[in-house]
């Protein structure tokens, strides 16, 4: 089984367009976070709502600065590029700097684009495209743990909880391994499945084929995509929690959301006991022992002092360890899981 | 929104090729059904395991008969054409018969077939391609309103029993519309979109697409895909009920079936008050008023005696019309539908 492999060539620029909010940028705050050292610059349009915090760009300082490889760093929802970002786009191109981007519309699908890339001699990577020949999912129980993180919503943390997490696996000695479902994922670790961009009746083949067999003392830390709670997404969500057959969960939250993003506006998100019930009574259709080792939460709006006690409420009320991945990390969800695990 | 059209000429000849089980000829016997004015003859190879009931048919018959349209009319799990399958179908779009499949391979890869159907005059259909351009689920209420079967597991009726409930409306007067999520559906209908062949983040789209606004009386009978039990396939299934945004389901189940089919095989099906408990939950979601208008079993291996008997008390415990949609038809739960629906 091939996951989808990519191969960039830094230093990289982030570009950003005009993306208005923080949540659409994941893709350039997820590399600008996880691989500073290969991020030298960001490029924007004027009314660029977002800044990843690293050097604003022209095309000409891109080429002076030696840019090998633009990352589109936006990740919107319905994942096409704005037509109005094309003509930059074909600058950079022309110029020999290569072009990736993670989203659903293809770059290798604009004709102009194309013919400036050929022009420059510059390569244009496509991440979200699914490995050919999936398969259908199996239900076949597999060797090896995995823990998957689901979120009350997109864009609540779902990569970055599983990032702390299996660093902080990885610092305990522990064999594991980070499975990417999702562009920015892919491109931090270079390999990966575009989960959402597979057909749909091979979700949970991929799902599978992500985590295959593995040493009984390993675990599989994979990034949970969509919600459950998400109606735009839920299907993508269940299939791979169905293909995962995790042993845990760890569920994902921001504080200050309380209703699912990017749709109609009418969905609320329910107290967090009652997603956990919800998630383990589908969870445990494929892997009957499933828990939840933890609860990861976004409380950056809050002070230290607010933090510390909506955490302690809420692991007081669940009973299992309650974090910030930023504040405080996973370590107490690590702890959490490798202790129960059977 | 244009849904997937398909205009296939008739006479049709089903070809079933050595398919060994009845599960697995879903679209022939579905045509076989539903289309029996369009449907001359069959087309097998030796070691069927399978019999339409209509005249068997070489190469040489169905030019004789005038056939127009060979219809590939198997749906094996994930929906490849067998190499030695393509030898029949090369000859006949070597003699100028249309070539119709519903599989997720697709007759315009096979090079040779292509070269065949050029050769012949022949068109090569593949109704498994979902519309461009679908938009991601929106979660938006939308008018009119909406019956989707669901399944304790595939190949239990999902499509046969929304059939039988779009009749019965139509026999009284109702304004309703049969929305076709498969391949057989399709062909039957003329019309719909292969849910399970859409881009995952797309499958609430496509169900929100495929049911769009309507009169605030009419109905819209969704076919139901795959099972939120069967963990090959349960993606399509929420995504397609979160999408649908029903205001009724309809379970579908077979007595005989102890668990889900297909997959590694310890699947077992819960009770069924506990699928419609957890499918409630989750319609819920997007359609706070959601509740089953029945259930509809295939109980064909039954006497009419233990029919009743298991209906009966089956309908006693659950409070809802039991019917089976051959023996008995979706009256009851046509009547039970229209009287709860606000």
């Amino acid at each position: 089984m091939s996951l989808t492999r990519v191969s960039l060539t830094p230093p990289y620029l982030l570009y950003i367009g005009d993306v208005a909010e923080a949540d659409n940028a994941k893709t350039g705050f997820g590399l600008a976070h996880w691989r500073p050292e290969l991020c030298a610059g960001q490029m924007r349009l004027p009314d660029c709502g977002v800044d990843l915090g690293l050097r604003d760009m022209s095309v000409r300082d891109a080429i002076d600065a030696g840019i090998r490889t633009a990352i589109i760093g936006v990740a919107p929802l319905g994942g096409q590029i704005p037509d109005h970002w094309r003509p930059q786009l074909i600058e950079l191109a022309s110029a020999g700097i290569d072009i990736a981007s993670g989203m659903h519309s293809k770059l290798r699908s604009m004709p102009d684009l194309v013919a400036a890339a050929r022009k420059g001699g510059a390569v244009l990577t496509d991440v979200r495209v699914p490995p050919d020949n999936l398969p259908i999912g199996q239900g076949r129980p597999r060797s090896g743990k995995r823990v998957l993180t689901i979120g009350t919503d997109c864009a609540v943390g779902k990569k970055y909880s599983a990032l702390v997490l299996h660093r902080e696996l990885e610092r305990r000695g522990i064999k594991a391994t980070f499975r990417a479902t999702g562009q920015t994922g892919i491109m931090i670790a270079g390999e990966g499945i575009p989960i959402d961009a597979v057909v749909a009746d091979f979700i949970a083949g991929a799902a599978e084929s992500l985590s295959p067999d593995n040493d009984d003392d390993h675990w599989d830390v994979i990034e949970g995509q969509g919600s459950l709670l998400n109606p735009s997404y839920s299907g993508v969500t269940l299939g791979l929690l169905h293909g995962s057959q995790p042993d845990a969960l760890v569920l994902c939250h921001d504080v200050t959301r309380t209703e699912t993003l990017g749709v109609f506006g009418d969905y609320p998100i329910p107290e967090l006991d009652v997603v956990i019930d919800d998630a383990l009574r589908l969870a445990r259709r494929t892997r009957p022992g499933c828990f939840f080792a933890g609860v990861s939460v976004n409380t950056s709006t809050m002070t230290d002092f607010e933090r510390d006690g909506y955490l302690g409420k809420l692991q007081d009320h669940l009973g299992i360890p309650c974090v910030d991945p930023v504040a405080i990390g996973m370590s107490p969800v690590a702890s959490f899981l490798l202790k129960h695990a059977s």
